[in-house]
């Protein structure tokens, strides 16, 4: 990935005033909330009557992400992503990141710059501001640490816990294309390690490899919700599989619920890939994670405004707790859906 | 630093939700601007009518801590402390944390308690609330990431980028103890390491060993700039040592400024062992760092009010651009500040 830039400008030929200047020297603060970005001890953000929302997330490299595979640019793109989507998860919308990075001498000031250069971009496309960054070093390797920093007015915030019985279950887009895109990339650097002068198969594949590769925020389907006129009454992002977030939803709501395997939405492209890797498309779905799409439940008198959408699917529905928190099979079968556990931790 | 503690638990025993459970049970939240803390996607912090402040800081294990002579919950401690001290450094009150924990498998569930003990010591001793906490596995070593985020009245807050010519410089405390207690635990180490028999030799040096392992945000300053009816034309928290701070207290101000060597406040103990070390103590204070104090202006019809205060010293005052910032020496020699350059981005 570094090989291929025609300049390499140690971090050591910068100093640190210098390192913050370039990158941070292009920004313009587009929100009005934004007082205050980089330059000072903190920054400083009026959010007048309405609600901060504000998360955070990190991505390690070697946990979260590879480099022989993952563009930096990308991966700057990726980090900012996955954080506003837990805003816009929550009915919010995204205004600000701060970003911390950790890097080893192994990146070069370029190397940075292109990180840089897909936080930026994430930043326009989602028009939010960068208010704060910090560079550090790392012996090893490199992570990414993302706060970002959203609003909402108080009665439009949809929490986990506010599911009620009977309310239908709602997931936009599709699942586990992102976990498709993945098995593709991991399969191609093997080949690729076994030999070098092999040139990577990923014709056709465009579709789940940008799902892993340049994930979004769905804050369309937040605007969605405003033109029909329906609120979610519990919400999440499926960042862990369908799995994790479906047993946040009913544990935090004090709820059971079930969800049926043949309403999950599979792109035929995840499809096909789990074909060839003999996995079960419904597995890349239910543990796969990274899809970054929007879990949610409905009441049901809402059912009518929603129901003839494009690019939302109703999976299933909540009942009540001692029902548990089923799978129901293409055949019928009753499957207790259950946490992952540690996998999750030490994935990949 | 581990091996002492009587059970180990494995992070694989426990499932992601068991960890984040067992980390976080303990919390009840004091802000009543703390809306909704952990267990959502993203944190709800209301403000109402006040002003945000947000702030965030890594500490990466081999780079800003050697757990050879830090204990994790000094660790833990920490982490927080120099994030709050960004937040007071804007005359601002914390009010919430985010903390972000990557650590590798040669951590136990024990050790990862033990930070979050400090890091819940510190909430406590600073009422403020923990609203969000992601721990995830690294490929080596430990960092955490903390946000800490908090409130001021718009009118209250202070930038650095607005000092006067003229205006007199303050610091809070005395400088380059925690630097001077850096020193004294690196050399117990290599002692140790040379022969493990011998003991550490640490009696007399408790002051300058707490300035390096347990710093605090001076928050009380703030408290006495509000009871003599001062606010500060500028401000800045002393993380990066007293001539980097300067630095950005003058660029950022666009003026110059003068130190008097003789006016920097040095305690006598980190005075003893400057010495030993055969480093000047001024050197200590200059280029140290990690002594969170306050450096402010303040201008001169308020000196009145500040002088006779107990802890806090005028060191310089701020000038024209165009005669530079520097160091005037006991001699009377002037001497430029400059910028560490990278030095600091590679310490220890």
């Amino acid at each position: 990935m570094l090989e291929g830039k025609p300049t390499r400008t140690e971090l050591s030929e910068l100093g640190e005033f210098g390192l913050i200047d370039l990158l941070t020297k292009n920004i313009t603060l587009k929100n009005k909330s934004s007082v205050k970005g980089v330059g000072d001890d903190a920054a400083v953000i009026d959010y007048g009557s309405k609600q901060t929302l504000i998360t955070k997330d990190l991505l390690i490299e070697g946990v979260h992400f590879d480099l022989t595979y993952m563009p930096l640019k990308h991966l700057g793109y990726k980090a900012v992503v996955v954080n506003l989507s837990d805003v816009v998860a929550m009915n919010g919308t995204p205004k600000q990141i701060i970003v911390g990075i950790g890097a080893s001498n192994r990146f070069s000031i370029e190397a940075l710059e292109e990180i840089y250069e897909g936080i930026y971009l994430a930043c326009d496309k989602y028009n939010v501001d960068l208010v704060g960054g910090d560079t550090v070093s790392s012996t090893s390797g490199l992570f990414i640490s993302v706060t970002a920093i959203g609003e909402a007015k108080k009665e439009d915030i949809v929490y986990r816990n506010s599911a009620k019985k009977g309310d239908l279950l709602f997931v936009s887009g599709d699942l586990g294309a992102a976990y498709a895109g993945l098995l593709l990339l991991e399969r191609e650097k093997e080949v690729y390690k076994a030999d070098p002068n092999m040139q990577p198969d990923l014709d056709g594949y465009d579709y789940i490899l940008g799902r892993q590769l340049k994930p979004e925020a769905r804050m369309d389907v937040l605007k969605l919700f405003k033109d029909v006129g329906v609120k979610p009454t519990s919400m999440i992002d499926v960042s862990d599989g369908l799995a994790s977030e479906m047993l946040h939803l009913c544990l935090d709501s004090g709820l059971g619920g079930a969800i049926y395997e043949d309403k999950i939405p599979v792109d035929i492209t995840t499809a096909g890939v789990a074909e060839e890797f003999e996995i079960d498309p419904t597995t890349c779905a239910m543990n796969g994670g990274e899809d970054y799409e929007l879990l949610f439940t409905i009441s049901q008198e809402d059912f009518e405004k929603l129901k003839d959408t494009d690019g939302i699917t109703v999976i299933g529905h909540m009942t009540d707790k001692n029902e548990g928190v089923n799978l129901i099979s293409r055949s019928g079968t009753v499957v207790p859906i259950e946490a992952q556990g540690w996998d999750a931790f030490f994935k990949k």
